[in-house]
């Protein structure tokens, strides 16, 4: 299992329409896919490879040194990846080439034709700026845009079955190869952002080339060295004074104390006690040391404690209700520890889309070391809440950044896309290959096989048990329903032993199987389902009881608030069902004392009596009789929520809480 | 009294030791401005104007580009400026010289010496830079250091009637005056960190020479300009490219959006819609604009409308219980409108001493162009709670922050001094002019005049009416006892008339006059005495009682908190009073709810009943029995208050708060 990842174990599960998750796939397939395109294409993205100027080039940095197009790369090629997703199960069912399909094509070729004779490949350094690759490391993108290059490649390599875009890849990563690394003639630099190093560990699992490990390994284990080359320098302070750029330049950007700490390269990853900075760059870097520790083994025990440490401060102190994290502007990032506002006019709230993808991947990674319930209800809870709140019911419209509440300067609202438009396509590529997410399955030798399913949906996954092609379903409205999940194996030899690992969340205050266990084992939050238990069993269902409940975050985040959830998932309240908006929500709990003690009651006595068991939610009906809502036992009123994924999907003034005073 | 300011008509006011003010300069006077003196030569700041080099001038700058003795000149200015207030009344009694004095006219001759052939008068840039002056007036503090000198020089002047000091600086400040200026040869700059405007026009006033006002109506009218000498670009800009630094180069300090709001430059003042940036630099700005305004006369009307919206806007919507400004710590300064964290590791809260005496200063120049109670009522807030924290009680030891509440990176405890050594001497001066912000005298012609008494405590007030020498004597034991205010007129001949305006605060519930009035006159918040009133009662006393009340901030800071306050002082809990103080009060209300319906009893039906009347508070008493307590009706616990301005003047773990989480 540590050998593979999501984004080629996903081929083995499939999704019927009627899944919550299926249904996402459907959307991103039929609409988001072609409006990326045509977003790609309309803002000059789609042919930049052709490597011709364009107008934007001359425009001004959006944030100094960051010219607007130099992401342009990556847009790209997640764009790829994620169609490639999607397109490798049409190829198996023999599809004819649709708009997506072709565009892939061109843009493979277009990339081909991009590549340098040396077999450098990055629009910026090639067009814009010729001769100075490699120069500013610590700002430019140049090597996040190779990792995500990669993880296109090894997307449509998988899809495809040919090396059309693969092989001027490889060619750019022996080039990286030769460039970066800790002899004399080598820079001993690595990426400001990074992302090429989980790409080349996943490359590696590919190629088996110990090149692509060793590189990978080099960017990590060199990043914040105080001491680049014997220098006594940090390596991006000497690449500034080879710019030329003086002492006390750098973006306006950076935190003010400790400006590296952005780039997670204030010191080596071993030495850092805390996890600071761009919270894209932190998810995207110890989701490469996660890797990296499951192919090289706990050997590094260094990286595995800095690994422990930083992700329990993280998920401890710096993560909101929602599992976003980051609630500072300047730098898209930390804060101090519990420094958790709602939203931007409280102090802030960032919670960047990439960034929830970021916590997804590297919970994942995580859990594929050590199988715990916490790390899947944290990939959960982030799934829904940070992720899947990112983009529109309608696959359209995407949000940046995710805040918990809105302001007058900051609305709960959707764009068609941004001017760095990271997020759109990344959540593309995720819901492409989020049947990876669901299971997975562990070889134990011998006619023996595992199967641990962090989550619940509508879902089956094929898996090979010895000679045999042996079938796991679930079925359930997870996240929504009652909590039942039926599951049913399917052509399981009597000679081959099949094990269920199931996640009981932490939130679970009960579960049912049924037929019932002589002897439930329990390991770290999964219940443990015996090779005997599923021979006797094909068929059995698991219930997870989804009650309402109130979430408070810590006492000293200074937030009397509570938050209404369900299972994974955290409610809302918006304007468009609710009468009181004109503060966005701020006070109103303290306006009706009614409100807020039954609110608190819910918490004190269990839900059940003042929260009505929801409908499905489906957020593209107009009204709020589906949504979620607190009877007030005294007056008839009702607090109406819905999902927090599901907001800003309807008409209204764009205004949305998610933790609402109470008064004790 | 448009034309005179309270550091030349603090003359006319005497305390006596009994008075609480009285007590305070006798502190100042006594310790302070020998401890300070001490600091002055233990860091080289004393001789500095011998103009040697120091090993200290080789260091890095603190904050890139800030040396750490650019405020050296001010430091020494204001110890001089503060040290005069005392000294001239000691001069007039024949007091012997001491130390203080000694050091004065050391510290005189020293700065006589340092002045150059063309009238230049600066250390730095003098010792460390020579040839570089007047190129970075956006960061170096050139022309704030030339403000101080100013100030200095007439405190100076006022208490030896010699020129000494006021003739070098009547010199420097007509190199300024030739130096900058529209006309093509001169510099079309104004100081980033304004203090020289205001220093200018107290200068006008002594001299009455045009060149005075002149300069300072440049400065403060050039400033914002984007089109510095027509030439399309911001002066700090131009300024800056002749400096040879680069475009996105400037010090990590200034916020992220429009850097220079840190110096109140990003637009013109008349265009200027809210107080942004570095909270001094505003305070110490808008003082100067609304003395420009007093001595040109509203003519200004766009000055005027700029004064009323800022003002406004910052105490409706950026100033903290205690009169305090300035929630940000990277600038020091204001952030948006009702983020108001009470401590730093709750996001923000700043409230520097200097700040706070910026409050006064800008509160006492509006309210002599328009005397409303509530400008009063601000500016004794500030003096109190804001200004007054700053200093120990023993006056041996300041603080720079004063947050509202402690936290482990930041606990709330005093210094001996400060690298950045602003606010010692800064409180030195205030308290040595205090008694010229009690009140105001108007002659109103022919043998008229109006007293505006805007402070109580015991003091007497020596003015002329007509040719007598009539004596005003105010007799309190304000901020404690019960608000009983005893005055007495003496020696008012029944030729003249006087006319007193007593101020009722904007808080006090209720007032009573003894003997009373047939008809009282209220105007704004003052009640008025009419001739007839005091030729029939030369004695009489007014009554505001004292109640203490809960203070809570606006709805929308998110903060669920409530203040004890009673009069003019908030109060603050600290953990040598109270036995929880684990999470710095964070929580404590949350766990004792009988405590947190009690407070909000105080709020639903008065004090009275909850909290006992306390007796004057001695801070330097160990026990907790003078301080104020709320008594819990249903358990005998007692929960204890101090004085904000009080705190951290005993042993303890340096925990306090001053809002406390309320339950409703």
């Amino acid at each position: 299992m540590a050998s593979t990842n999501p984004q080629t174990t996903y081929r083995y599960t499939n999704f019927p329409d009627s899944s919550f998750w299926g249904n996402r796939r459907t959307t991103v397939r039929r609409v988001t896919l072609p409006v990326q395109l045509h977003m790609l294409k309309g803002t000059g993205r789609y042919d930049a490879f052709k490597l011709k100027w364009k107008p934007i080039y001359d425009d001004p940095p959006a944030s100094w040194p960051v010219p607007k197009h130099l992401f342009w790369d990556s847009d790209v090629a997640k764009w790829i990846e994620g169609a490639c997703y999607f397109l490798a199960e049409e190829k198996e069912q023999g599809k004819s080439v649709d708009e997506v399909e072709a565009a892939v094509h061109e843009l493979v070729e277009m990339i081909r034709n991009a590549q340098q004779e040396d077999g450098y490949l990055n629009i910026h350094y090639t067009v814009v700026a010729p001769g100075q690759r490699f120069t500013n490391l610590r700002d430019m993108h140049e090597l996040y845009n190779a990792g995500h290059l990669i993880e296109a490649a090894l997307a449509h390599e998988h899809c495809f079955h040919n090396d059309q875009l693969l092989a001027p890849i490889l060619k750019y990563v022996g080039l990286l190869h030769r460039t970066f690394g800790p002899s004399p003639d080598q820079i001993h630099g690595y990426p400001g952002h990074p992302e090429i190093e989980l790409a080349l560990l996943r490359l590696y699992k590919r190629t088996h080339n110990p090149e692509h490990l060793q590189l990978a390994h080099y960017f990590i284990s060199e990043r914040g060295n105080g001491n680049s080359g014997g220098t006594g320098k940090h390596y991006y302070d000497i690449e500034r004074e080879k710019r030329g750029e003086h002492t006390y330049e750098w973006p306006e950007h950076y935190p003010v104390r400790d400006p590296y700490s952005y780039q997670q390269a204030h010191l080596p990853i071993t030495e850092q006690q805390t996890i600071e900075g761009h919270s894209v760059r932190a998810m995207y870097l110890l989701t490469a040391v996660a890797d990296l520790m499951l192919l090289e083994g706990k050997a590094q025990q260094n990286y595995e404690n800095a690994l422990t440490r930083l992700w329990t401060n993280m998920v401890s102190r710096k993560v909101y209700l929602t599992g976003g994290i980051g609630a500072i502007y300047q730098w898209e990032g930390f804060g101090d520890d519990y420094f958790l506002p709602q939203s931007k006019d409280e102090g802030g709230c960032y919670a960047e889309t990439c960034a929830g993808i970021g916590v997804v991947m590297l919970a994942e990674r995580i859990l594929a070391q050590e199988l715990r319930a916490e790390y899947a209800d944290t990939m959960e809870l982030a799934l829904y809440n940070a992720v899947l709140t990112g983009m529109s019911h309608d696959g359209k419209k995407f949000t940046y950044v995710n805040q918990l509440g809105s302001g007058e300067s900051s609305l709960s609202e959707r764009q068609d896309w941004f001017d760095c438009a990271c997020c759109p396509p990344n959540v593309t590529r995720l819901l492409g290959s989020i049947g990876g997410y669901l299971w997975t399955a562990q070889e134990m030798g011998n006619q023996r096989v595992a199967v641990n399913v962090h989550l619940y949906t509508r879902a089956t996954l094929n898996l090979k048990v010895g000679d045999a092609e042996v079938e796991v379903e679930q079925s359930t409205d997870w996240p929504f329903g009652d909590g039942t999940i039926g599951f049913s194996i399917r052509n399981l030899p009597t000679s081959s032993d099949l094990t269920l690992r199931l996640r009981i969340p932490l939130w679970a205050s009960s579960w049912y199987l049924d037929p019932p266990l002589s002897a439930a084992e329990m390991h770290d939050g999964y219940l443990l389902l015996p090779p005997t238990y599923l021979h006797a069993n094909a068929s059995f269902t698991l219930r997870i009881p989804l009650k309402p409940r109130l979430l408070s975050p810590h006492l000293y985040t200074n937030q009397r608030i509570a938050a209404v959830a369900r299972g994974p998932l955290v409610y809302c309240a918006e304007d468009v069902d609710n009468p009181w908006e004109a503060d966005h929500f701020k006070s109103e709990l303290r306006k009706d004392v009614v409100e807020g003690e039954e609110i608190v009651g819910i918490r004190a006595e269990g839900a059940a009596g003042f929260l009505k068991v929801p409908e499905r939610y489906n957020p593209s009906s107009d009204g709020p009789t589906d949504s979620w809502s607190i009877d007030k036992t005294r007056r008839r009123e009702t607090l109406r929520f819905v999902p927090y994924y599901a907001r800003a999907n309807r008409e209204g003034k764009a205004m949305m809480r998610v933790g609402l005073r109470i008064l004790q």
